[in-house]
């Protein structure tokens, strides 16, 4: 097969690319061959070693956030190494190890694109790594990380360092950068009280973040299982939110509460513990059909606690997250699959049954 | 009456007041004689000239947001003329003009109190000008501003210059500081764009610090007959929210919007409108009965716009506030009132029937 790309690379057609995909919001994984757009001036193509599953590929692939179109192929934690560069580009070279996250572009030009967080492009252009119309490449709908090979523009790629522990790098590009982002901008000082709402696949990075940001960590969890690996990956306390007496009387103690809840429940419930001018951020994202809710009169009547919800990252910060994180050492606990698995990976996800990231393998993909 | 006060004040004794009470959660207002505690060593005794009636007061008073005691005398914009001090009083002496807000006492020795915000005493010790229970005097309920006399420890008593308009400070002292304190620490810079829904007795106020602070001011209001006056008092746009195309495509517009609504509407119908990081500050406290809602997907799916809601401000801000407004001429607009015509002004509060602010010509009281 890399033969094959690497030619089609060389005589700048559409390069063919192999994955698993969903064909129906309802139906199962198959395998699916389909081509990625040429290799332009200054675009990356990339050979996908690893692949994350994110919660949120089940949300989108399964139509839960919105209709989107099949076949679909998930994924947007992707690790890999460079094969191919276009004319152009000044970044990367072939053999560089490399991440590409959410986003595979946008605008680029706006004064939000330009100020680091294309997330948010004013034109609306962002271009997100699947189930996304691509304006620059004639509306082809992007596909995802579940694959072999992936073509993207060189300002959405991320570099990876050569010391990196590969396979706990995908991970990094969505787990990673959408706790760290929101623990970093809200200023988290040495002594903080920072409580941590689910522990999960997000949870689990949002912990050694906040813990390496100088925090007292307090993890509110419903898996009794998982206190110990609370403990262990740096938490003070932790918080079984299934018994409420364990809750009981935990006001105003924190100046950040993270929420990574992808299920409903209430938002407000967590709003007394915060402190005055505590923030409760939310990056779980639950399905449309099964919403989270706020009670607007808890909100009103908890003074100065301000809760919002935060979006991945832009790409300057995804590189800093990387560089912040291999250097500290920061890493998701993975569980490595084989990419026939990924039905059963994703009931399991649904049950909380994995400790703490499924990683796809790409060299299972044969 | 004055004079047998002083008496009172020489010999230690209870300080006599009357005022207007209401005796019933669904009653009118009727004279009410009652004593205020003795006038302690660091306690300033006042003569009430003028009341603010504010919204608040009226929710309050008829229960709707918890049951009160009564006979209640609301009240708590309050200004006046200072007629006695304690011998420890440090501040005040006898001519002074003075003002007294919502607070009128709390623990005083907290971290949070040291630090200016007695409203959020970590001691729960906050006690509000009325219908509070005074745990520094035996657990009496606290008596508000409309009425003849008051006694206030010196800590909460504001300082007012002697070129104010004093009939117009009284409602600085509840829908000043109540607007004042959030878009203060909301750091507008010229030229920022910024919404207040609601346009009564806060939303006017609002106008004038925002535009104050150099903000491109908006009104959101209901009442078509008040877009001149919004112009007049500084606003750059008015946009009559009953009529939806007003309001159709402002999108990621506004740093900051202040609600002043104390009826029941869709908070999140204006997270839209604000920018990446742009704050909804919610001032407007609806009846517990009739209260506003908050879609929890709209507050997600609307990334890094963050919502939270303000109460007043600490004695030391409402100081500055007072200090600024004065110095700056910023008023309320008001129609004073005899207080034997206070039940008919609650029903104009309620119809919004006001321009902008009643008060109390204390004079009337006789």
């Amino acid at each position: 097969m890399k033969d094959l790309v690497l030619q089609e690379f060389k005589e700048g057609k559409e390069i063919s690319s192999k994955g698993y995909a969903l064909f129906s919001k309802d139906g199962n994984f198959k395998p699916y061959e389909f081509k990625r757009h040429c290799v332009g001036e200054r675009d990356v193509l990339i050979e996908i070693l690893y692949a994350g599953i994110c919660h949120s590929d089940i949300h989108t692939a399964r139509s839960e956030w919105g209709e989107v179109s099949y076949p679909l192929v998930p994924g947007h934690e992707i690790a890999g190494r460079v094969i191919g560069v276009g004319k152009g580009v000044e970044k990367f070279k072939v053999g560089d190890l490399v991440g590409v996250g959410c986003m595979v572009n946008s605008c680029q030009s706006c004064p939000t694109c330009q100020s680091g967080e294309e997330q948010f492009c004013d034109e609306g252009k962002t271009i997100f790594t699947y189930a996304s119309k691509d304006i620059f490449h004639n509306g082809e709908l992007t596909q995802g990380g579940y694959s072999s090979h992936i073509v993207v523009d060189e300002n959405f790629v991320l570099k990876v360092p050569q010391n990196a522990k590969l396979e706990c790098v995908a991970p990094l590009l969505c787990a990673g950068i959408t706790t760290y982002s929101p623990l970093k901008r809200a200023n988290i000082q040495e002594g903080d009280e920072v409580g941590i709402v689910g522990f999960g696949g997000l949870g689990h990075m949002a912990v050694q973040y906040a813990k390496s940001f100088g925090a007292n960590v307090s993890v509110f969890a419903t898996s009794e299982s998982k206190r110990d690996l609370a403990f262990r990956l740096g938490a003070k306390h932790f918080y079984n939110v299934k018994n409420p007496k364990e809750i009981e009387g935990i006001n105003n103690r924190f100046k950040v509460i993270l929420s990574t809840v992808a299920q409903n429940y209430e938002i407000s419930d967590y709003l007394k513990m915060l402190k005055v001018d505590g923030e409760m951020i939310i990056v779980g994202v639950p399905p449309i059909a099964n919403p989270a809710t706020l009670n607007a009169t808890a909100l009103i009547w908890n003074f100065r606690r301000k809760v919002y919800s935060s979006l991945i990252g832009g790409i300057r910060e995804t590189q800093e997250m990387l560089d912040y994180s291999i250097k500290n050492e920061i890493y998701p606990m993975i569980e490595m699959i084989d990419i026939k698995e990924l039905d059963n990976a994703y009931e399991r996800v649904l049950k909380s049954d994995v400790l703490f990231r499924f990683v796809i393998d790409m060299k299972t993909l044969s």
